[in-house]
Protein backbone atom coordinates (compact mmCIF):
# COMPACT_ATOMS: atom_id res chain seq x y z
CA UNK A 1 0.00 0.00 0.00
CA UNK A 2 1.28 3.54 -0.98
CA UNK A 3 0.72 6.67 1.41
CA UNK A 4 -1.78 8.08 -0.77
CA UNK A 5 -4.24 5.00 -0.61
CA UNK A 6 -3.69 5.14 3.17
CA UNK A 7 -4.67 8.89 3.06
CA UNK A 8 -7.43 8.05 1.19
CA UNK A 9 -8.93 5.34 2.71
CA UNK A 10 -8.46 7.52 6.08
CA UNK A 11 -10.63 10.11 4.01
CA UNK A 12 -13.40 7.42 3.22
CA UNK A 13 -13.46 5.48 6.63
CA UNK A 14 -13.28 9.15 8.61
CA UNK A 15 -11.21 7.53 10.77
CA UNK A 16 -7.21 7.20 11.85
CA UNK A 17 -7.86 4.28 13.72
CA UNK A 18 -5.39 1.39 14.26
CA UNK A 19 -6.80 -1.38 16.40
CA UNK A 20 -3.60 -3.17 17.93
CA UNK A 21 -4.18 -7.12 18.21
CA UNK A 22 -2.47 -7.93 21.31
CA UNK A 23 -4.08 -11.15 21.78
CA UNK A 24 -3.66 -12.92 25.39
CA UNK A 25 -5.26 -16.37 25.46
CA UNK A 26 -5.98 -15.83 28.63
CA UNK A 27 -7.96 -12.75 27.87
CA UNK A 28 -10.15 -14.17 25.27
CA UNK A 29 -13.48 -15.01 26.00
CA UNK A 30 -13.86 -18.72 27.24
CA UNK A 31 -15.50 -20.09 24.44
CA UNK A 32 -13.28 -19.40 22.17
CA UNK A 33 -10.35 -21.79 23.38
CA UNK A 34 -11.91 -25.23 22.17
CA UNK A 35 -11.54 -24.34 19.07
CA UNK A 36 -8.60 -25.37 16.63
CA UNK A 37 -6.82 -21.83 16.78
CA UNK A 38 -8.58 -19.48 19.42
CA UNK A 39 -6.16 -16.57 18.66
CA UNK A 40 -6.87 -16.50 14.73
CA UNK A 41 -10.65 -16.96 15.34
CA UNK A 42 -10.53 -14.04 18.02
CA UNK A 43 -8.30 -11.57 15.39
CA UNK A 44 -10.92 -12.94 12.34
CA UNK A 45 -14.14 -11.76 14.65
CA UNK A 46 -12.35 -8.24 16.01
CA UNK A 47 -11.51 -7.49 12.32
CA UNK A 48 -14.38 -8.78 10.62
CA UNK A 49 -16.81 -6.36 13.18
CA UNK A 50 -14.31 -3.07 12.84
CA UNK A 51 -12.90 -3.58 9.69
CA UNK A 52 -14.97 -0.32 8.34
CA UNK A 53 -13.91 1.90 11.40
CA UNK A 54 -10.16 1.02 11.26
CA UNK A 55 -7.57 1.75 8.60
CA UNK A 56 -5.20 -0.14 10.37
CA UNK A 57 -4.41 -3.37 12.31
CA UNK A 58 -1.16 -4.12 14.48
CA UNK A 59 -0.53 -7.10 15.94
CA UNK A 60 2.27 -7.00 18.61
CA UNK A 61 4.68 -9.84 17.25
CA UNK A 62 5.57 -10.63 21.01
CA UNK A 63 1.84 -11.63 21.80
CA UNK A 64 2.42 -14.20 19.64
CA UNK A 65 6.04 -15.33 19.76
CA UNK A 66 5.18 -16.05 23.35
CA UNK A 67 3.23 -19.30 22.24
CA UNK A 68 6.14 -20.52 19.61
CA UNK A 69 5.29 -22.03 16.30
CA UNK A 70 1.45 -22.31 17.10
CA UNK A 71 1.66 -18.75 17.59
CA UNK A 72 3.92 -17.84 14.50
CA UNK A 73 0.77 -19.86 12.67
CA UNK A 74 -2.00 -17.94 13.98
CA UNK A 75 0.24 -14.66 12.76
CA UNK A 76 0.41 -15.70 9.46
CA UNK A 77 -3.42 -16.89 9.09
CA UNK A 78 -3.86 -13.43 10.69
CA UNK A 79 -2.15 -11.18 8.44
CA UNK A 80 -3.06 -13.75 5.09
CA UNK A 81 -6.70 -13.33 6.12
CA UNK A 82 -6.49 -9.55 6.26
CA UNK A 83 -4.93 -8.90 3.10
CA UNK A 84 -7.45 -11.09 0.88
CA UNK A 85 -10.72 -9.94 2.17
CA UNK A 86 -9.15 -6.68 3.46
CA UNK A 87 -6.41 -5.46 0.84
CA UNK A 88 -7.93 -2.06 1.71
CA UNK A 89 -6.43 -2.49 5.28
CA UNK A 90 -2.78 -1.26 6.04
CA UNK A 91 -0.98 -3.62 8.53
CA UNK A 92 1.68 -2.82 10.85
CA UNK A 93 3.80 -5.83 12.00
CA UNK A 94 4.80 -4.38 15.81
CA UNK A 95 7.99 -6.19 15.97
CA UNK A 96 10.45 -3.59 17.31
CA UNK A 97 13.38 -5.14 15.50
CA UNK A 98 17.18 -3.58 14.58
CA UNK A 99 20.10 -5.33 13.95
CA UNK A 100 23.25 -5.21 11.84
CA UNK A 101 22.48 -4.75 8.08
CA UNK A 102 21.83 -8.49 6.72
CA UNK A 103 20.20 -9.20 9.43
CA UNK A 104 18.01 -6.36 9.12
CA UNK A 105 17.45 -7.30 5.53
CA UNK A 106 16.61 -10.77 7.12
CA UNK A 107 13.84 -9.28 9.05
CA UNK A 108 12.71 -7.06 6.22
CA UNK A 109 12.22 -9.65 4.40
CA UNK A 110 10.73 -12.01 6.83
CA UNK A 111 7.86 -9.13 7.60
CA UNK A 112 7.16 -7.70 3.98
CA UNK A 113 7.63 -10.58 2.11
CA UNK A 114 6.69 -13.50 3.72
CA UNK A 115 4.12 -12.31 5.81
CA UNK A 116 3.19 -9.07 3.55
CA UNK A 117 2.92 -6.67 6.07
CA UNK A 118 2.73 -3.13 4.81
CA UNK A 119 5.05 -1.65 7.72
CA UNK A 120 7.25 -2.92 10.52
CA UNK A 121 8.27 -1.49 13.58
CA UNK A 122 12.06 -0.92 13.75
CA UNK A 123 14.36 0.22 17.18
CA UNK A 124 16.70 3.10 16.17
CA UNK A 125 19.24 2.31 18.75
CA UNK A 126 21.72 0.24 15.99
CA UNK A 127 22.10 3.62 13.55
CA UNK A 128 21.53 4.18 10.05
CA UNK A 129 22.89 0.87 8.62
CA UNK A 130 20.28 -1.21 11.08
CA UNK A 131 17.57 0.87 9.22
CA UNK A 132 18.15 1.48 5.81
CA UNK A 133 17.54 -2.27 4.65
CA UNK A 134 14.05 -1.61 5.63
CA UNK A 135 13.98 1.58 3.78
CA UNK A 136 14.63 -0.31 0.75
CA UNK A 137 11.28 -1.92 -0.29
CA UNK A 138 8.90 0.05 -2.28
CA UNK A 139 5.48 0.68 -0.63
CA UNK A 140 6.28 -0.91 2.69
CA UNK A 141 6.83 1.20 5.70
CA UNK A 142 9.31 1.33 8.27
CA UNK A 143 7.66 3.04 11.50
CA UNK A 144 10.76 3.95 13.23
CA UNK A 145 10.51 4.19 17.15
CA UNK A 146 11.21 7.50 18.34
CA UNK A 147 9.28 8.96 21.56
CA UNK A 148 7.42 5.84 23.36
CA UNK A 149 4.58 5.84 25.43
CA UNK A 150 5.96 3.95 28.24
CA UNK A 151 7.56 5.65 31.66
CA UNK A 152 11.16 4.54 30.72
CA UNK A 153 10.35 6.06 27.31
CA UNK A 154 12.43 9.33 29.18
CA UNK A 155 14.81 7.21 30.16
CA UNK A 156 17.20 7.25 27.28
CA UNK A 157 15.00 9.34 24.47
CA UNK A 158 15.65 12.94 26.60
CA UNK A 159 18.90 12.60 26.64
CA UNK A 160 20.16 15.85 25.87
CA UNK A 161 22.65 17.19 23.94
CA UNK A 162 25.07 20.43 24.56
CA UNK A 163 22.71 22.28 21.43
CA UNK A 164 20.04 21.18 23.50
CA UNK A 165 18.88 18.53 20.92
CA UNK A 166 16.82 15.34 22.91
CA UNK A 167 17.78 11.87 21.58
CA UNK A 168 14.24 11.30 20.18
CA UNK A 169 14.96 14.27 18.34
CA UNK A 170 18.00 13.16 16.82
CA UNK A 171 16.92 10.32 15.79
CA UNK A 172 13.69 11.72 14.13
CA UNK A 173 16.47 14.48 12.23
CA UNK A 174 18.77 11.94 11.32
CA UNK A 175 16.69 9.33 9.80
CA UNK A 176 14.98 11.79 7.61
CA UNK A 177 18.72 12.26 5.70
CA UNK A 178 18.61 8.67 5.13
CA UNK A 179 17.78 6.77 1.75
CA UNK A 180 14.43 6.27 0.87
CA UNK A 181 13.40 8.26 4.24
CA UNK A 182 10.05 8.94 2.68
CA UNK A 183 9.42 5.24 3.63
CA UNK A 184 9.56 6.16 7.23
CA UNK A 185 7.19 6.89 9.96
CA UNK A 186 7.46 7.41 13.98
CA UNK A 187 6.31 6.06 16.95
CA UNK A 188 5.54 8.87 19.28
CA UNK A 189 3.27 8.06 22.40
CA UNK A 190 0.09 9.51 22.91
CA UNK A 191 1.09 9.87 26.70
CA UNK A 192 3.49 12.96 25.77
CA UNK A 193 1.35 15.60 23.67
CA UNK A 194 3.43 18.74 24.76
CA UNK A 195 6.16 17.22 22.43
CA UNK A 196 3.59 16.50 19.43
CA UNK A 197 4.41 20.49 18.40
CA UNK A 198 8.14 19.90 18.48
CA UNK A 199 8.42 16.75 16.27
CA UNK A 200 5.90 18.37 13.81
CA UNK A 201 8.45 20.87 13.07
CA UNK A 202 11.05 18.25 12.59
CA UNK A 203 9.31 16.05 10.80
CA UNK A 204 6.10 17.94 9.42
CA UNK A 205 5.07 15.35 6.38
CA UNK A 206 5.79 11.65 7.80
CA UNK A 207 3.24 9.86 9.88
CA UNK A 208 3.26 8.92 13.33
CA UNK A 209 2.13 5.75 14.88
CA UNK A 210 0.43 7.08 18.34
CA UNK A 211 -0.02 4.19 20.97
CA UNK A 212 -0.90 4.83 24.66
CA UNK A 213 -4.63 6.11 24.24
CA UNK A 214 -6.97 4.66 26.68
CA UNK A 215 -5.22 2.45 28.99
CA UNK A 216 -2.21 4.25 28.98
CA UNK A 217 -3.76 7.51 29.92
CA UNK A 218 -3.48 9.20 26.85
CA UNK A 219 -5.92 12.27 25.30
CA UNK A 220 -6.88 11.98 21.64
CA UNK A 221 -7.80 15.79 21.37
CA UNK A 222 -4.22 16.71 22.67
CA UNK A 223 -2.81 14.57 20.18
CA UNK A 224 -4.87 15.49 17.35
CA UNK A 225 -4.38 19.39 18.01
CA UNK A 226 -0.54 19.75 17.07
CA UNK A 227 -0.07 15.94 15.42
CA UNK A 228 -2.57 16.06 12.60
CA UNK A 229 -1.01 17.23 9.13
CA UNK A 230 -2.24 18.20 5.35
CA UNK A 231 -2.38 14.62 5.16
CA UNK A 232 -3.73 13.93 8.56
CA UNK A 233 -0.68 11.96 9.72
CA UNK A 234 -1.69 10.12 12.04
CA UNK A 235 -2.30 6.57 12.80
CA UNK A 236 -3.82 6.72 16.53
CA UNK A 237 -3.88 2.57 18.13
CA UNK A 238 -6.13 1.37 20.52
CA UNK A 239 -5.88 -2.30 21.81
CA UNK A 240 -7.05 -3.24 24.79
CA UNK A 241 -9.90 -0.55 25.54
CA UNK A 242 -10.99 -2.38 22.13
CA UNK A 243 -10.16 -5.86 21.98
CA UNK A 244 -10.98 -6.90 25.35
CA UNK A 245 -14.35 -4.42 25.80
CA UNK A 246 -16.22 -7.77 26.98
CA UNK A 247 -15.10 -11.24 27.16
CA UNK A 248 -18.69 -12.57 26.12
CA UNK A 249 -19.37 -14.14 23.22
CA UNK A 250 -20.51 -10.79 21.76
CA UNK A 251 -16.97 -9.15 22.17
CA UNK A 252 -16.57 -8.16 18.38
CA UNK A 253 -19.77 -6.63 18.68
CA UNK A 254 -18.79 -4.54 21.83
CA UNK A 255 -15.23 -4.10 20.40
CA UNK A 256 -16.97 -2.53 17.39
CA UNK A 257 -19.15 -0.17 19.66
CA UNK A 258 -15.62 0.80 20.87
CA UNK A 259 -14.24 1.28 17.43
CA UNK A 260 -17.16 3.29 16.69
CA UNK A 261 -16.60 6.14 19.21
CA UNK A 262 -13.13 6.67 18.64
CA UNK A 263 -14.00 6.52 14.61
CA UNK A 264 -16.73 9.34 15.56
CA UNK A 265 -14.66 11.58 17.85
CA UNK A 266 -11.99 11.11 14.97
CA UNK A 267 -14.22 12.28 12.11
CA UNK A 268 -14.98 15.03 14.47
CA UNK A 269 -11.18 16.38 14.42
CA UNK A 270 -11.28 15.66 10.74
CA UNK A 271 -13.86 18.32 10.40
CA UNK A 272 -11.29 21.06 11.49
CA UNK A 273 -8.19 19.98 9.33
CA UNK B 1 23.14 -21.61 34.22
CA UNK B 2 24.70 -19.14 37.08
CA UNK B 3 27.48 -16.89 36.67
CA UNK B 4 30.38 -18.58 38.59
CA UNK B 5 28.70 -21.99 36.23
CA UNK B 6 30.04 -20.03 33.30
CA UNK B 7 33.47 -18.64 34.34
CA UNK B 8 34.36 -22.55 35.89
CA UNK B 9 33.63 -23.67 31.93
CA UNK B 10 35.92 -20.72 30.85
CA UNK B 11 38.60 -21.80 32.85
CA UNK B 12 38.14 -25.71 32.03
CA UNK B 13 38.02 -25.05 28.12
CA UNK B 14 40.68 -22.28 28.14
CA UNK B 15 38.03 -20.17 26.01
CA UNK B 16 35.63 -17.44 26.29
CA UNK B 17 34.66 -18.26 22.74
CA UNK B 18 30.88 -17.82 21.56
CA UNK B 19 29.92 -19.37 18.35
CA UNK B 20 27.20 -17.26 15.88
CA UNK B 21 24.81 -19.72 14.15
CA UNK B 22 23.91 -17.38 11.96
CA UNK B 23 22.86 -19.85 9.30
CA UNK B 24 21.81 -18.70 5.71
CA UNK B 25 20.78 -21.66 3.39
CA UNK B 26 22.44 -20.15 0.52
CA UNK B 27 25.60 -20.53 2.62
CA UNK B 28 25.75 -23.94 3.88
CA UNK B 29 27.10 -26.97 2.18
CA UNK B 30 24.46 -27.90 -0.53
CA UNK B 31 24.65 -31.95 0.58
CA UNK B 32 22.52 -30.69 3.59
CA UNK B 33 19.96 -28.90 1.50
CA UNK B 34 18.00 -32.41 0.57
CA UNK B 35 17.38 -33.40 4.22
CA UNK B 36 14.53 -32.31 6.51
CA UNK B 37 15.55 -30.10 8.12
CA UNK B 38 19.35 -28.61 6.90
CA UNK B 39 19.43 -25.53 9.07
CA UNK B 40 18.96 -27.90 12.61
CA UNK B 41 21.73 -30.61 10.75
CA UNK B 42 24.42 -28.24 9.88
CA UNK B 43 23.84 -26.71 13.46
CA UNK B 44 24.30 -29.69 15.02
CA UNK B 45 27.16 -31.28 13.21
CA UNK B 46 28.88 -27.78 13.72
CA UNK B 47 28.05 -27.63 17.87
CA UNK B 48 29.37 -31.37 17.69
CA UNK B 49 32.60 -30.33 16.11
CA UNK B 50 33.31 -27.68 18.38
CA UNK B 51 31.61 -27.82 21.79
CA UNK B 52 34.69 -28.36 23.54
CA UNK B 53 36.41 -25.21 22.46
CA UNK B 54 33.33 -23.11 23.25
CA UNK B 55 31.48 -21.80 25.74
CA UNK B 56 28.38 -20.48 23.95
CA UNK B 57 26.63 -20.47 21.23
CA UNK B 58 24.53 -17.59 19.50
CA UNK B 59 21.66 -18.11 17.01
CA UNK B 60 20.34 -14.81 15.81
CA UNK B 61 16.93 -15.64 15.57
CA UNK B 62 16.23 -13.22 12.23
CA UNK B 63 18.20 -15.52 10.36
CA UNK B 64 15.12 -17.98 11.54
CA UNK B 65 12.46 -15.84 11.85
CA UNK B 66 13.17 -15.29 8.06
CA UNK B 67 12.35 -18.79 7.53
CA UNK B 68 9.03 -18.54 9.04
CA UNK B 69 7.43 -21.70 10.91
CA UNK B 70 10.06 -23.50 9.63
CA UNK B 71 12.84 -21.88 11.08
CA UNK B 72 11.74 -21.52 14.43
CA UNK B 73 11.20 -25.23 14.47
CA UNK B 74 14.84 -25.52 13.57
CA UNK B 75 15.65 -22.66 16.01
CA UNK B 76 13.48 -24.38 18.81
CA UNK B 77 15.03 -28.36 17.71
CA UNK B 78 18.47 -26.60 18.06
CA UNK B 79 18.35 -25.16 21.15
CA UNK B 80 16.56 -28.12 22.42
CA UNK B 81 19.86 -30.75 21.29
CA UNK B 82 22.06 -28.45 22.88
CA UNK B 83 20.72 -28.40 26.43
CA UNK B 84 20.23 -32.29 25.98
CA UNK B 85 23.34 -33.10 24.63
CA UNK B 86 25.63 -30.29 26.35
CA UNK B 87 24.16 -28.65 29.20
CA UNK B 88 27.42 -26.25 30.06
CA UNK B 89 27.44 -24.51 27.32
CA UNK B 90 26.09 -20.84 27.85
CA UNK B 91 22.51 -20.69 25.09
CA UNK B 92 21.99 -16.87 24.04
CA UNK B 93 19.05 -15.69 21.66
CA UNK B 94 20.10 -13.10 19.88
CA UNK B 95 16.90 -11.42 19.41
CA UNK B 96 17.57 -7.83 20.10
CA UNK B 97 13.84 -7.35 21.89
CA UNK B 98 12.78 -4.76 24.29
CA UNK B 99 8.99 -3.29 24.11
CA UNK B 100 6.35 -1.62 27.28
CA UNK B 101 6.53 -3.57 30.39
CA UNK B 102 3.94 -6.35 29.74
CA UNK B 103 4.88 -6.98 25.70
CA UNK B 104 8.78 -7.53 27.41
CA UNK B 105 7.40 -10.15 29.65
CA UNK B 106 6.30 -11.86 26.94
CA UNK B 107 9.40 -12.29 25.25
CA UNK B 108 10.83 -13.14 28.37
CA UNK B 109 8.83 -15.99 28.83
CA UNK B 110 9.35 -16.90 25.13
CA UNK B 111 12.84 -17.22 25.37
CA UNK B 112 13.73 -17.84 28.91
CA UNK B 113 11.11 -20.19 29.64
CA UNK B 114 9.31 -21.75 26.45
CA UNK B 115 13.36 -22.44 24.39
CA UNK B 116 14.82 -22.54 27.63
CA UNK B 117 17.85 -20.20 26.63
CA UNK B 118 19.99 -19.02 29.43
CA UNK B 119 20.04 -15.06 27.78
CA UNK B 120 18.80 -12.78 25.56
CA UNK B 121 20.03 -9.76 23.69
CA UNK B 122 17.59 -6.89 24.58
CA UNK B 123 17.85 -3.10 22.91
CA UNK B 124 17.81 -0.44 25.72
CA UNK B 125 15.65 2.40 23.69
CA UNK B 126 12.53 2.19 25.52
CA UNK B 127 14.47 2.26 29.08
CA UNK B 128 13.93 0.50 32.53
CA UNK B 129 10.34 -0.63 32.08
CA UNK B 130 11.32 -2.03 29.20
CA UNK B 131 14.23 -4.34 30.38
CA UNK B 132 13.44 -5.36 34.14
CA UNK B 133 10.74 -7.93 33.33
CA UNK B 134 13.83 -9.54 31.66
CA UNK B 135 15.88 -9.25 35.14
CA UNK B 136 13.54 -10.91 37.02
CA UNK B 137 14.51 -14.46 35.59
CA UNK B 138 17.12 -16.03 38.47
CA UNK B 139 19.99 -17.46 36.61
CA UNK B 140 19.04 -16.21 33.48
CA UNK B 141 21.03 -13.17 31.48
CA UNK B 142 19.56 -10.16 30.63
CA UNK B 143 22.46 -8.58 27.85
CA UNK B 144 21.70 -5.23 26.65
CA UNK B 145 23.09 -3.58 23.59
CA UNK B 146 25.27 -0.55 24.80
CA UNK B 147 27.89 -0.05 21.83
CA UNK B 148 27.23 -2.05 18.66
CA UNK B 149 30.19 -3.28 15.99
CA UNK B 150 28.35 -1.61 13.20
CA UNK B 151 29.14 1.52 11.23
CA UNK B 152 25.85 3.05 13.12
CA UNK B 153 26.43 1.77 16.20
CA UNK B 154 28.20 5.60 16.20
CA UNK B 155 25.02 7.24 14.82
CA UNK B 156 23.21 7.67 17.87
CA UNK B 157 25.33 5.58 20.78
CA UNK B 158 28.06 8.42 21.22
CA UNK B 159 25.52 10.88 21.70
CA UNK B 160 26.73 13.02 23.95
CA UNK B 161 25.35 15.51 26.57
CA UNK B 162 26.47 18.62 28.59
CA UNK B 163 28.45 16.66 30.88
CA UNK B 164 30.09 14.83 28.75
CA UNK B 165 28.06 11.36 29.11
CA UNK B 166 28.27 9.29 26.13
CA UNK B 167 24.39 7.32 25.34
CA UNK B 168 26.14 4.10 25.64
CA UNK B 169 27.93 4.97 28.85
CA UNK B 170 24.32 6.42 30.39
CA UNK B 171 22.67 3.00 29.28
CA UNK B 172 25.77 0.98 31.01
CA UNK B 173 25.31 3.36 34.68
CA UNK B 174 21.66 3.83 34.87
CA UNK B 175 20.84 0.10 33.83
CA UNK B 176 23.49 -1.32 36.38
CA UNK B 177 20.76 0.95 39.11
CA UNK B 178 18.01 -0.96 38.36
CA UNK B 179 16.49 -4.08 40.30
CA UNK B 180 18.22 -7.02 39.88
CA UNK B 181 21.38 -5.48 37.28
CA UNK B 182 23.65 -8.50 38.33
CA UNK B 183 21.64 -10.37 35.63
CA UNK B 184 22.84 -7.72 33.40
CA UNK B 185 25.65 -8.05 30.53
CA UNK B 186 26.26 -5.93 27.96
CA UNK B 187 26.78 -5.95 24.10
CA UNK B 188 30.23 -4.10 22.71
CA UNK B 189 31.28 -4.72 19.79
CA UNK B 190 35.12 -5.57 19.05
CA UNK B 191 35.18 -2.81 16.46
CA UNK B 192 35.76 -0.25 19.46
CA UNK B 193 38.56 -1.68 21.23
CA UNK B 194 39.42 2.17 22.59
CA UNK B 195 36.42 2.40 24.10
CA UNK B 196 36.74 -0.90 26.44
CA UNK B 197 38.87 0.56 29.35
CA UNK B 198 36.21 3.50 29.87
CA UNK B 199 33.37 0.95 29.86
CA UNK B 200 34.88 -0.97 32.74
CA UNK B 201 35.63 1.69 34.64
CA UNK B 202 31.71 1.82 34.77
CA UNK B 203 31.07 -1.69 34.89
CA UNK B 204 33.93 -3.93 36.01
CA UNK B 205 32.59 -7.11 37.02
CA UNK B 206 29.50 -7.94 34.30
CA UNK B 207 30.29 -9.76 31.51
CA UNK B 208 30.31 -7.95 28.16
CA UNK B 209 29.66 -9.70 25.09
CA UNK B 210 31.98 -9.13 21.90
CA UNK B 211 30.56 -9.01 18.03
CA UNK B 212 33.05 -8.18 15.34
CA UNK B 213 35.99 -10.12 15.68
CA UNK B 214 37.09 -11.51 12.02
CA UNK B 215 34.91 -10.61 9.74
CA UNK B 216 33.89 -7.00 11.33
CA UNK B 217 37.72 -6.22 11.73
CA UNK B 218 37.78 -5.94 15.06
CA UNK B 219 40.79 -7.43 17.24
CA UNK B 220 41.47 -9.70 19.81
CA UNK B 221 44.08 -9.27 21.90
CA UNK B 222 43.16 -5.59 21.61
CA UNK B 223 39.28 -6.54 23.23
CA UNK B 224 41.46 -8.24 25.93
CA UNK B 225 44.00 -5.78 26.76
CA UNK B 226 41.37 -3.66 28.73
CA UNK B 227 38.14 -6.37 28.56
CA UNK B 228 39.68 -9.18 30.72
CA UNK B 229 38.26 -8.77 34.12
CA UNK B 230 38.98 -10.74 37.38
CA UNK B 231 36.45 -13.16 35.95
CA UNK B 232 37.21 -13.02 32.43
CA UNK B 233 34.31 -11.36 32.39
CA UNK B 234 34.31 -11.63 27.90
CA UNK B 235 32.03 -13.60 25.56
CA UNK B 236 34.17 -12.60 22.14
CA UNK B 237 31.97 -13.94 19.42
CA UNK B 238 33.05 -15.49 15.68
CA UNK B 239 29.93 -16.49 13.11
CA UNK B 240 30.79 -16.69 9.98
CA UNK B 241 34.45 -16.98 10.38
CA UNK B 242 34.02 -20.25 11.58
CA UNK B 243 30.62 -21.45 10.37
CA UNK B 244 31.11 -20.72 7.06
CA UNK B 245 35.19 -21.49 6.54
CA UNK B 246 34.34 -24.49 4.58
CA UNK B 247 31.02 -25.24 2.18
CA UNK B 248 31.99 -28.84 1.56
CA UNK B 249 31.41 -32.24 3.53
CA UNK B 250 33.77 -31.63 6.40
CA UNK B 251 32.65 -28.03 7.16
CA UNK B 252 32.07 -28.96 10.38
CA UNK B 253 35.82 -30.11 10.81
CA UNK B 254 37.34 -27.09 9.47
CA UNK B 255 34.85 -24.80 11.43
CA UNK B 256 36.77 -27.00 14.24
CA UNK B 257 40.33 -25.95 13.30
CA UNK B 258 38.85 -22.03 13.16
CA UNK B 259 37.33 -22.25 16.91
CA UNK B 260 40.93 -24.38 17.66
CA UNK B 261 42.38 -21.35 16.02
CA UNK B 262 41.30 -18.57 18.34
CA UNK B 263 40.87 -20.97 21.62
CA UNK B 264 44.54 -21.17 21.49
CA UNK B 265 45.21 -17.34 21.37
CA UNK B 266 42.24 -17.35 23.68
CA UNK B 267 44.35 -19.89 26.16
CA UNK B 268 47.25 -17.50 26.24
CA UNK B 269 45.45 -14.16 26.68
CA UNK B 270 44.00 -16.13 29.97
CA UNK B 271 47.61 -17.09 31.13
CA UNK B 272 48.21 -13.59 31.53
CA UNK B 273 44.70 -12.83 33.95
Amino acid sequence: MNKQQLITEIHKKQSFLCIGLDVDLEKIPSHLLSLEDPIFEFNKQIIDATHHLAVAYKPNTAFYEAYGIKGWKSLEKTIQYTNKNYPEIFTIADAKRGDIGNTSTRYAKAFFEDLAFDSVTVAPYMGRDSVEPFLEFDNKFTILLALTSNVGGLDFQTFTNKQNQKLYQKVIAQSLTWKNSENLMFVVGATRPDYFKNIRKIAPNHFLLVPGIGAQGGNLQEVCQYGLNKDIGLLINSSRGIIYASNTESFAKKAAEKALELQQEMATMLKHV
